[in-house]
């Protein structure tokens, strides 16, 4: 396995910041390098030192790197590539932390240089808070990490990739990006969509009485809107597929509801109860939730 | 105002043991009794103690009790108050913790004896877990808790439930079954609902790869199925028109993200999330988040 002397993150956000200062604190003596196209966002992130080095301009930044892990909205993933392309040291690894898999594997073959190497990564960690002061060296430690290779991927980088991710305390499964992409439009990007959506099916004069209830299933729905539309645009086919099946389970309680079917509710609320319950016991046993 | 001397809390479930735990630890002199129809539940409240007096018998635990709280299934409740209504002293003012408050009224009025008082309440406190051995004696405390009154509510003894909701910690609001029906419809059973469709549409090959993000939209759907069908079923009215409004804004945001609308898929995710800032800043002004 290839080894790492500098790891370059473009894009100094919350999961950015918190990549750069967890590679700062593993002590592993690989040289961690951030960059912001954001003056503030730069002088934050060097006030706050979140990485060994925090540059000003993008050819600097992933000069000799020998890993660049692209922590900015999808939609410029593109546009970086292009950007960056000449730049790169031949056997650079790309990858990326981008919440859907199909498109960036798509932008890299077509636009990243022969000599580079590409494999997807999708980091499930994260906060519905946004930027650099929320940045935390630990927010890796226990997420599980979702690294995407086709049969065109070079195998060997994946390795470095899954061990890079590995180290710094994530979870790794490795699947397709087409895998990816259908798991995660119905357990991320459907359920964050069905939150905005109950919270705007409420009217300001009711939403003073939510409970805990109602605050824990909308929380997602305070997400950045500019990253989740990226998202839902990326993957848009999966998630309209899933929508359609969240609403046919809605019009199946609703029309329970309406006929007064108490067994027919019950059955269907305890199908929900069962199901959740086998999942909190596979994420306790699995340590990810504790 | 009515000095309270025995208060009865029928259903030693986690929020009717939270409710006689919180009387005991507020050292007032009022004497807590709990009465359940299960033996088990009965020995263990006496086992953790979290009421002055575990009674064996409806007929005893009602017995002269100043005030008497119904902590059960709502589906029960008419059955209760025929059971009860020859036992209770004349003046006795009955209330209940169900999540709908038209039906209790309902039956109220058509069950109890002339000669006692009936008050709604819905105290907002709870959680997933069910069972005595969950009961915490501070459950109560910064919570919500709605009283409800029509009309024909003797106002003295509305104001005498005020004061014991107040006294045990909560922040009361006073309305009618109503309105009450109508806002809960749509910040808690509607909600409760989606989170069940959500889990529903999700497949067991899928889960695995669920997140915080789902875990927190899907939690409310661990909460008891023989509760919630209760529930739904005494508000079914508000709550199917509820979710025809969830259904039409994911329908709104399907058809966004079908056809690729990145402006109005932006928008309406702008939307939910100001709104749930302004929520959450109310809630936080409030004290009722901290």
């Amino acid at each position: 396995m290839k080894k790492l002397r500098k790891i370059t993150v473009l894009g100094m956000g919350l999961l950015g910041a918190s990549i750069t200062s967890a590679i700062l604190r593993s002590n592993s003596g690989v040289k961690s390098c951030g960059y912001s196209h954001r003056e503030s966002t730069r002088q934050k992130s060097r006030e706050i030192g979140v990485a060994d080095e925090i540059c000003d301009n993008l050819t600097k930044a992933v000069k000799d790197a020998d890993v660049v892990i692209l922590a900015t909205p999808i939609s410029i993933f593109d546009d970086i590539f292009a950007e960056i392309g000449p730049d790169l040291k031949p056997g650079c690894i790309v990858t990326d932390v981008g919440s859907t898999k199909l498109l960036p594997h798509k932008w890299a073959q077509k636009t990243l240089p022969k000599s580079v190497y590409y494999v997807g990564s999708h980091p499930i960690a994260g906060s519905e808070k946004r930027g650099v002061e929320y940045a935390r060296d630990d927010l890796l430690f226990g997420a599980a990490c979702i690294v995407t290779r086709t049969p065109k991927t070079d195998v060997k980088s994946s390795k470095t990739i899954e061990k890079l991710w590995a180290d710094l305390g994530c979870i790794v499964k490795v699947m397709t990006p087409n895998e990816h992409d259908k798991i995660f439009s119905t357990v991320s990007h459907v359920p964050h969509i069905t939150a905005a959506a109950l919270v705007n099916a409420t009217s300001k004069e009711q939403l003073p009485y939510a409970g805990k209830g109602f605050i824990d299933t909308s929380r997602i729905a305070s997400g950045p809107e500019n990253v989740w539309s990226d998202i839902l645009m990326a993957n848009s086919t999966n998630i309209a597929k899933g929508l359609g099946k969240v609403i046919k389970q809605l019009e199946k309680l609703q029309a329970a509801v309406q006929a007064k079917d108490q067994k027919k509710i019950e059955k269907l609320l305890a199908d929900a109860r069962q199901k959740r319950a086998e999942l909190i016991e596979q994420k306790v046993k699995s340590r990810e939730l504790l």
